[in-house]
């Protein structure tokens, strides 16, 4: 039972996205975590420093196994990351010393979130356009239908539905478009070694990149990224832009909603346990909290590019704090829009 | 297995608090909701809302209930919040509609708040008083010892350890005294009603408030706080004073422990996966990341002081997201600081 | 010509605040640093460091000089702090070295720092008493009057407008105590020297720290408080919190002024230049943005606790770039409060 | 004399940067405004919406005037932004009610911005390239040096000092890219009138913007942006990265010049007051500062995506609050790494 709205054994049932919290899941982390040790072990193989036999059944080893995860929490507890443990685990299992050589515990962790975040980008892609195909939807129905504009929360002029909602569809195909632009920086795999030159790899440096990146359907780089954190902050970015964009049309759906104002009318939701009689507007709420929960975790996303020399335990942990949190608030974020859109009956000037 | 670190399966091995998790857990929060609602029931009989002996009744058979938690997380996503599905099944079982009469979701949910804030700061006392107490043990082993006095990063003039420790021990003494100041005003009842006058009351107001609050060891207040939230900000802002301060601790103690300056010795933990020969300051680090966690998210709980009218569902969640993590980000760097000073092994300056 | 608003040349028309612009100017805040020195060298003189007629002396030239504002500039670039250089000035000036003597930068800067934060409670405090005021003048006025309670955005059950302006009024009053209780702790002088021990003052330490204190009518303390930055979060939390609810009670404004609502008329002000028709309610409004502006800068604050060792240069600068703006937005958000109440012609349902 | 620091008297000698100044100086936002205004009477007059020659002499007039800033500050005052006034003006100047006739002042002021931005970014940009180029120079300097790699604090294993340097030369080459990317985006002209869906403008719209656009050198977009805030999100986020590398740089620098370390030399600056041996590494110290200060600003601007219906004052104010003063910070940010690189007489191991 968590204590995170996201995971919490009833709150979830408002807040939580199994989808998006299944590519954050602790037991994804280790599948991708696997993967790159498999695919570092055929690596080796491939680029000549390890028997290449050998380094086949060392990764099937490494994919086939089970691993202990109450000794990943203990060697966590010491070291302060899961891959030591991890890795002597692997030794053991695949009964080779090869396991990891020449990788390090941030290769391992960031090529998995690379991993994680293109899949949440993914997920959030597709959620975009069923989002737009509502939000079109709409249009066609509502439409033209008048409304009061309404600019500095007083009446304006006329405008039409189509105004409002256009204002919610534009950013985001737009988000749709820099998901596109961000997937190539995003999808980088991380190699770098103990230091981040890839210097116990020599001149193998390149063959093993290619050949990681290749298993694991990533994208190489020059160099590793461990203290580069730029294309972090652009995703976590792009998580706030979404649930930003999205406050913007629940905050809009609030005030639409009230008594008096009357432009909208939503089916179901929103008891009180006082009022019987109430509906409140839930879904277009939690929208807002949402924007505002990301633009407060994107300030700890931007703090954690001040990593110190070669690797910075403590601005990559603040990354492991706010990224997912994020990640599940912009899944979160989408989810509620689309059964919020889903629930509009009506939109325009009360009848 | 969830996401969020301090409940991770493996990352809670370093971040993970069990007693803070405890006092925050869904089933903690539930028995402080049903401990409301029971209280309010005798309360309603003791103020002559209700029949006396019926409320009694109705009390123990909410007390000795089990609640289907599924239902909380439908009612949850329907409502926005538990309350609604909870009072529902609470009739059910007392078989009564005096259940609930004359509260409002907000009123159970935040008393509940109150109850778990008061508890963390109580817990968060008691470690306050062993850390100090490690400290002032350290000053006694190593207090004399010569140090240099370092200012903007560069060496300046001698020190004695001392005058180092006791700015990290003179913070947290006067925490203490802070908690006790505020011990007051953030353990008090919330009681308002369905729009915070406590109208549904009338006359009988006075009464059940200060039955509710006497049952539940609660002060009373004049109104409720459904809307004024500053001491939920106080409560969020100690809790990053404290970890602040203890991330002060914990980046001196990484800068201590650097090659080149060797001002402390630490046993145990720290293995790094490249490089079996390093020890890694990870208890040092990890109070960092968390005193910029919560200094990141300090910042949403003082964006959630603008509620709307009554009451505001957006800003009253983003509270929700927020709270709870910095209470867990706390009660981590507190446990985390025992730890850390139980390791270390000398301060002073390098031999 | 500042590019800030709260000093834009026309910007400032709406959001300048002169009273706490002259608390927090630049000459505010050197008179406050030439106090220190003067009382600085009486301190010497009479605590037995200095010659005491010679002390005197010094003191009075230091208090009847004036600074060369360019070099400070200078001085600044190079030092990072106007002080050597402020200095270097008074020892030509008084014609001794023993200017300055024993205490540091740091020492100056933030005894000035907290001689002003306290003239910023000051003037808040009064401002708080007014805006009380003036809500207990509209409760009179129209208290009895109905109006919908609403929450969640939606009508509730009715209320009276009393039951509003209470929400408002209660924490400032809440805020007035909290002055009381900050502003000995934050009026405490700095006094710690090169590495915060006060080892140069030896025996004369708590003379010297006791003489300067009552001089500038500051509080003493054991220890300089160099790096332990609890009081300054404090004020800033303090700052932070009155522009919260004020934030509400502008976001409250905002919505009963709709059409649609009705329930409040202002007098003057909010022209469009694309509709004169249009009034807006741009007082209530900037209230909300100062409230959200606070609220983001105090997370920086808060970041600013992590200093390294006996002094950080990085956190403090930090404390410099936010803690100043934070000042001028709560007064700014104080002053719009009292005029936007000043403008009530009426609160209450619509006729 | 402005308290904040980037124009403080004194404290602008070491933060202060006149170039990005006098970009976002209120003298020239009032230019793009009139600017604006102009163009906006010329496209009136091309497009059929005035008489042609009137439009021409209108704009000229606009162009050649001189505003009275007192009453645009009294304006602000009465109506929250300087437009009504300033085009109350320009009617008296023009002797004509068309000027302004079918936009907004939202308008004219993003509009502004747009422009302001755009200079920005060139200015960032041609700062960029020369310290990618002092990077270069140092590492060919220095870059076969060799130096202790050190991850988390602790010494890990022998980098060469190229090693360091490319991890801060690479991302300010992204950013180079990024700024490309980013500038057709950000370039666009503010065109929505009263309500942002161009009404006024009818069928004359698509040549009004684009008359628009070209005349001062932007972009069109097939609709207002009022209430899409994303290019203003991406172009506070570009800062924030820069200042958040410059930040890696400079806190990897304030390490690398500890005693013990010696890992650099640098010349001049940093004086203390109390210790006239020392030197402290204060340019590195202040991109610290401000990478955190950028951090904490950056959400604010993500929270006032937040737009309510047509348009929102307080979302937008927000803005007037945080972004020029991103933009003050990474103009510092930048001009002081080129001062803290060319005061690099050694990098790489300490002899």
């Amino acid at each position: 039972m968590s204590i995170n709205v996201f995971e919490h054994p009833w709150l979830s049932g408002l807040f939580g996205d199994a989808e998006i919290s299944a590519i954050w899941a602790a037991d994804a982390q280790l599948a991708h975590m696997l993967a790159f040790e498999a695919a570092w072990s055929r690596a080796r193989g491939a680029c000549g420093l390890s028997d290449a036999q050998e380094a086949e059944a060392t990764a099937q080893a490494i994919e086939s196994t089970t691993i202990d995860g109450d000794d990943l929490r203990r060697g966590t507890g010491i070291d302060g990351l899961p891959i030591p443990a991890l890795v002597k685990q692997l030794k053991a299992i695949a009964g080779t010393k090869d396991v990891h050589l020449g990788s390090t515990s941030q290769d391992v962790i960031d090529t998995a979130l690379a991993i994680t975040l293109l899949k949440s980008l993914d997920l959030f892609k597709s959620r975009l356009e069923e989002i737009v195909g509502q939000l079109a939807q709409l249009e066609q129905r509502f439409g033209d239908q008048a409304m009061m504009g309404r600019t500095r929360m007083q009446a304006a002029l006329p405008i039409t539905v189509n105004d409002r909602i256009e204002t919610w569809r534009l950013p985001l195909q737009g988000y749709l478009k820099r998901i596109e632009l961000l997937r190539p920086n995003i999808g980088v795999v991380q190699v770098g070694g103990a230091v981040g030159n890839r210097a116990a790899l020599g001149d193998h440096s390149e063959c093993i990149v290619a050949s990681v990146a290749k298993a694991l359907d990533l994208n190489v780089s020059d160099r590793a990224w461990h203290v580069m954190r730029d294309t972090v902050v652009e995703a976590a970015t792009l998580f706030s832009l979404i649930s930003g964009s999205l406050g913007k049309l629940g905050q809009d759906i609030t005030l639409m909603a009230q008594q008096g104002v009357g432009e909208i009318t939503l089916s179901g939701s929103g008891g009180s346990s006082a009022m019987p009689h109430k509906q409140n507007p839930i879904l277009a709420e939690t929208l807002v909290s949402l924007a505002r929960y990301n633009a407060t975790q994107v300030a700890g996303v931007h703090q954690a590019m001040v990593h110190e020399q070669e690797r910075s335990g403590t601005a990559w942990m603040l990354e492991w704090l706010t990224v997912p949190q994020m990640a599940l608030a912009t899944g979160s974020s989408l989810l509620l829009t689309k059964k919020l859109l889903a629930s509009v009956e009506r939109i325009g000037e009360a009848g």
